[in-house]
């Protein structure tokens, strides 16, 4: 390859190669982009490597000379670290490469993060995103993103592979991890309701699958109603996404909301119930378990596993 | 017209004509039916009027010799009212007539209700629905129907005039009660989540379009939220259907939840944040008045009318 087809191929690094970013990465490398991941757990990097994924030993080495790093990790101190710690993506970008930042925090973490990229000559976009890791594999995910125009068009050809809809929400960093918040509490309330819900139908001796039909076409469906029922009608707690996961993002807008002084009390109540899904030993199950924990409480038969 | 051609166009009677019940008589009426309402309120039989429907003075009167009687009242004790107590329906239908109950109800008193038509010599049919006024008046009602099925064929022509799907969820008279209750759980939750939500951006200075368009499209939505949002988003509380409906519905969930010793704490929330609402004078306005709850206890503007 010359240098000029090599600079013709843009690079991306992708830090975080868990079930979300493996397929984020997939989807990068599946739209003719050079990809580079790294991760932490040695299976997860193997993982990618029998994907098709170049790997590195650390983020600096992953996006060394990238036109932008993709940072797919669990929160705002792991964010800090990949992009701005020792061995850290940021200072090893190309000059004026982007930092995309896809996990869940605090706004002003957000901008945080926006003026550190920028004190070492990097771009950066906040870019939290909507959708399960079937969909980062299928590169369907919804990207809730603000930051400069510029930044954003430079960025977009990169998330458009990944995506089916990427929304730019405004100019200003920390927009987008407003709108993921605003989006998670709704999340994790729904889940929560969904469990309660069908929990109280089996104590009341419904049958759970053609109440899980009825409810779907009536005025009681959610998306997460929709997308997690089946795990309890059919009893399958495979973790598609964690117990921990909610405890995380509701712990997050809780302690935004604190800190706003606004009161959020679903929210609250719906971060109890995770937690307390966690505390009785399924924090890495599947979020649907929060139905296992009310079937616990009130002594009743779900399908499949029952609590530990 | 002669006797046989009465006898050949059957007749139900309507009770309670307010803005589902206007719908249904109107919908039971354009499918050919012979429909004779009745209201406590003069300015419903004015209005039922206004729509060509013929009406009553009581619900005996407007049953007389009728093949079914639909109950469209707000709670238990008006469904016994109006079918059982002075005056009442059941006892003026036809033989073999047929008892339609549609308010949300616990499944004792409908089970209750199915005894004492039994004991006059009438059928019952346990059969709440989903769907609001607007669905009401296009015939595209969703019912949630249980009871034997020779009552449930018998009623289903009308049924099917008002409805879209008609669900029959078993031959127990107190299933539909049941599902009904564990829709209304669900309904109530992701209307004040909706509203949390939806104040929670205004708090965060999200512009609350974007929001509404966004979270629609996000795993964050639900029926509720794309069906109330835009309530708040334009600012228009004029009750489609009203903050005392889900007072009285989730009350009952709680009365049942309680009753069973089943713990429902997203829905208990939930009955508190309507009841907060109905406190602060918003009763009988639209049920997305909670958001305007949350403004007034936080000190934010929403578009429209604020909380008194």
């Amino acid at each position: 390859m010359t240098d000029t087809a090599a600079r013709n191929q843009r690079k991306i690094a992708v830090i975080g190669l868990g079930s979300m970013g493996l397929g984020m990465a997939t989807s990068l490398a599946r739209a003719g982009y050079e990809v580079s991941g790294c991760d932490r757990a040695p299976e997860a990097l193997a993982a990618a490597r029998a994907a098709g994924i170049i790997t590195a030993t650390d983020p600096a080495e992953a996006a060394h000379d990238a036109d932008a790093v993709l940072s797919v990790v669990v929160n705002a101190a792991q964010t800090e670290t990949v992009l701005f710690g020792g061995a850290g993506a940021v200072p090893a970008l190309r000059d004026g490469g982007i930092a995309i930042s896809c996990a869940t925090m605090a706004p002003s973490e957000a901008r945080r993060f926006a003026a550190a990229a920028a004190e070492r000559g990097a771009l950066y976009l906040d870019a939290p995103m909507s959708g399960g890791s079937v969909r980062a594999a299928e590169g369907a995910l919804t990207f809730l993103v603000s930051g400069p125009t510029v930044t954003y068009e430079a960025a977009r050809p990169f998330l458009e592979a990944m995506a089916q809809t990427v929304y730019h929400l405004g100019e200003d960093i920390g927009t987008g991890a407003a709108f993921k918040m605003v989006n998670q509490l709704l999340a994790g309330v729904h889940i929560a309701a969904a469990c309660e819900a069908l929990t109280f139908a089996t104590k009341l001796g419904l049958d759970l699958a053609q109440v899980y039909e009825v409810i779907s076409n009536a005025a009681g469906s959610s998306w997460m109603f929709q997308n997690r029922g089946p795990h309890v009608v059919e009893g399958d707690y495979t973790p598609r996404s964690a117990v921990e996961i909610f405890v995380k993002d509701l712990g997050i807008v809780e302690d935004i909301a604190r800190a706003e002084r606004f009161p959020t009390p679903l929210a609250g109540a719906a971060l109890q119930l995770f937690l307390m899904t966690a505390s009785a030993g399924m924090g890495h199950d599947d979020d649907a378990s929060v139905a296992r924990l009310y079937a616990k409480i009130a002594g009743l038969d779900l399908p499949g596993p029952a609590a530990p």
